[in-house]
This record gives structure tokens, sequence and C-alpha cells, in this order.
């Protein structure tokens, strides 16, 4: 099964698994790799958790999330640099190089979603030392843009790179998402020029399907099941110099209703079929 | 009330109005353009609905839509192209300068946005001659990301761009709508871009909104409930060198549930205050 072996598994994709069931299941399935959230592996517990994988035998490929840093008043802006310093130590102590940054909307009344995004700069730049001493790199995630709004600023990986070219290639890159970039016809340049500069810190899988759900987050499609050219994507990450993990993450609440060790067959045959 | 001469009434923002309605009404609040859809003016009878407009001193700003070009199928294309001839000569006898091409989205299958979008361009091609015949213009609407795959391939500005300049000016134009386009910060330029040109064919106005509805079709905003600088675009696109009546178009169950006069008289006083 060679080239299954970059494969990794967002817990979010079976979220149905507690944490020793995500374990579990990768360990029986041959998966190596998994991408964690911070709110099972809080309740979990941050330092058993990190236990719990590496006795499996399993990296974490990445940390959901950090981020959230568009706030203009100051209390909110320090509660968020407080957080996102947190999450870095999480992500360092769970052996991950890579914290997710879902940077944020545009606070109530904010028109502006320019300057939100010079204010995410700014908050990066703040957390940079941090980062730094934790050996962790941030990676800017551009989301679809109806989410501009109310979840991230940032829609296209053009404006993530806008923000992480200001910053050490080692400390600051994007996430390569197709569900969210697939529509874009810039896109392939700019993994280019990500790939160049080893700024791809993260690449993601999900397929777009329609119609979207109410609120819309919960509406990504299985592999295979929509209009995404997903192996398409992962040859222009690959020839863009992208060496890393491959994450599956679908937030789809058919996919939570079944039985998990079907589902990671299911996405693993997939994967295999469509995106090697 | 000088400024509110350009305003112009999508009968989409009031859809429980029918045509007569929607003429006394627009009469009655000193409205003098309306945006026309097909659908309600086929049910009305064309010829009727051009003479209900002269006779109430309207003018008609534009006419949607058109589009729907994407089919690969021979038989699909040759009944889309015919389907938009059509439209070409409704939009003629409504007295419009202004067909609006909802381009459609991919095919069954179909995995190649780029590909679509090269479809539809050859589609234009096509109809122009019949669009020269009418004195028609045909007005490339970019729509959001999130109805890329099974509505309009058409995402961006600058994609608009791409396929309108193939064409002279004066037969293929571009939609510049605030609900689609507020998230892309390249926007500005390719509004400068499409000015200079004289590409504008159509500015339309909505706010952005959220939660998004299941399917997001109607989740649109009244002018000032969402997070759209709606002044900065309406500027933006008036020193481009824009001249036209500026349409507010809406498709929201909330306000089709009202009286209305009162949604006009509270569109109007929006426009007044939030666009002008």
């Amino acid at each position: 099964m060679a080239g299954l072996d970059r494969f990794s598994l967002n817990q979010e994709t079976i979220r149905q698994w507690s944490l020793p069931e995500l374990a579990d299941g990768c360990v029986a399935a041959g998966v190596r790799h998994v991408g964690l959230w911070r709110a099972p592996v809080q309740e979990y517990g941050v330092e058993r958790a990190a236990k719990l994988m590496r006795s499996a035998g399993l990296s974490v490929s990445s940390l959901c999330r950090g981020g959230f840093l568009t706030a203009a008043a100051p209390a909110e802006r320090a509660a968020a640099l407080d957080d996102n310093r947190a999450a870095l130590d999480e992500a360092a102590a769970l052996g991950t190089g890579t914290l997710v940054l879902v940077c944020g909307g545009l606070p109530e009344g904010d028109r502006d979603p320019a300057g939100a995004r010079e204010r995410i700069a700014d908050a990066v730049a703040e957390l940079l030392p941090h980062a730094e001493e934790r050996g962790v790199r941030m990676a800017v995630e551009p989301l679809h843009p109806m989410f501009a709004s109310d979840r991230c600023v940032v829609s296209t990986l053009g404006q993530a790179l806008g923000i992480a070219e200001r910053f050490p290639a080692e400390r600051v890159g994007v996430v390569v998402d197709t569900y969210h970039l697939w529509w874009d016809d810039t896109v392939p340049a700019l993994i280019d020029r990500a790939g160049a500069a080893g700024r791809i810190a993260a690449f993601q899988l999900a397929d777009w399907i329609t119609p979207l759900p109410e609120g819309v987050l919960l509406g990504r499609g299985q592999l295979g099941d929509g209009c995404v050219d997903l192996r398409g994507f992962r040859e222009r990450v690959d020839a863009a110099g992208y060496r890393g993990p491959v994450e599956v993450e679908i937030f789809n609440p058919a996919l939570w209703s079944r039985d998990g060790a079907e589902v990671l067959a299911e996405t693993r045959e997939r994967y295999r079929r469509l995106v090697l």
C-alpha cells in the first residue's frame, strides 16, 4: 500500500470516536497520522492524549485550531492572544509542528475585512516568539468565502500568503484545503508559490457537495462524492515540494452516524482510488 | 432627493408584488427603474409587461436571466443557446439593454470549472450576433463561490472579466453585485479595470448576513443589516465611470412576508442613508 503512508485522519471526520477509539482504529487500519482538535484533547487531558498517540505509534499531523484574532477591543484581543499561546503549548505537547489558525470573522458592526486581516497579521507577529520557543509553526488557513463574515476573513490562498509571507517560512505557513479552495482559478499558481517557499504547512482534503445545509458548516462531502479534482490538487501540491501528511477532514453528520471503522475503510479506499 | 434617481428595484426584492402592483408601487414611491425576471414577465406576457412598464414611465434596468451555458452535451447546449436567444429577444422587447447571465454550474460528474468557463465563452461567442441584432448587452455575473458547483462557475470578477474581455465592451459586460463580491480584496482594482473599459453593465446591491439558510439562495440581507461596505462599493463603481441604475436585489423570505410598499420605503431609506 505504497502512498498510503502519508494518509492522515483528522479526528473530526470520525467524531463519534473517543481518543482511545481513534488510536485503536487507526492502528488497526494501518493509519500512521492523525489530526487533532483542541476541545476533545483538553477534555481527555493534553499530556494523556500525547502519551496515547505516542504509545500507538501515531504522529499528530496538525492541531486545530488557534486563531480568532480579529478582535479590535483590547481585552478581547489579549484573551485571544493568551488562548493562542495555550494552543501553541498544546501543539508542542502533542509533538506536532503545526497549529492551524482559523483566523476569525468580522467583529459586530465591522465592515472592513482588509483591516481585520491586518489585525490578524499583527497578532501573528505578537505570537511569533512563543511559536519559536515551542517549535511550532502557525498555519494560516484560508476558509471558503461563505465563512468570511463569521469565521475567517482570510478567504483565499492569496490572502493567506499575504499574511504568512511577512514572517519566516519555518514559523508561519498556510493550509491548502481542497474544500475551501477548489473554485479559485488562481490557486494552482499560488500553490507553486507557497511550495517554492516551503510554506505549505498542511494539506487537507474534503469534497464539495450541495445542497449546503443551514449554517453551511457541516456540508462537506466524502472524497469522491463531489466535484473537486482531488488528484489534481494532490499532484500540484506534491509538485510544489510538499512531502507531509495528507489529512482528510470532513464534517458531515452522515459519516458521524456510521460505524467508525467502516467510515475509515471507505475513506482510505476513496483516497487510494481518487487521490493517489 | 437628488441621487435617488438612479435607484432601481429588482422585482425579486418584493416578489409578493404582481407586475401591475410593482408598476403602481414604484410610481407611488417615485422609483424610476426596475429590474425584471423572465418567469414573471413570461407569465404576464412579454409585450404586455413592456407596455405596462412604459405606461408607468419605468425603465427596465436589466432582465434576469440568461446563462446556464456550461452543458457539454450537444443537445443540452443547443437548447441553452436557443433559450438565451429568446432571453435576448425578451430583453429587447422590454427595452432594456442588459441581459444578466448566470452562467451555470458544473454538469454532473464534471470536475473542471476552468473547462466549463471555456464552454461559457464559446457560447457567448455564438450568441453575439443575436445580441448585436437585438441591441442587447450580455452581462456576465460572478456569483459567490458558494454557488460555483450548482449555479455559476464564474465566481470572481476576475473570472467574469476573463470571459467578457474577449468580446466588444458594448456587447459583453459584467455585473458588480455587492453580495457576491464583498469578501474579495482584488475587487476594487477589478472594478477600476472594468469601468475603464466601459464593461460595468449592471451594479446590484444586497447585504451579507449569517447564518446562511439551507441551500443558501435566500439568505441575502436588507441593506445595512449585514457587513458589506455598500457606500464604498458605490463610490468605487462611480469613480470607475459607471453612471447607470443601482439595482437593489435581495432574496429574503422575511421581506416577502411584509407589505410591499413598506419594504420599498425601508429599502429607499436604507439606500439614501447607507449607499448615497
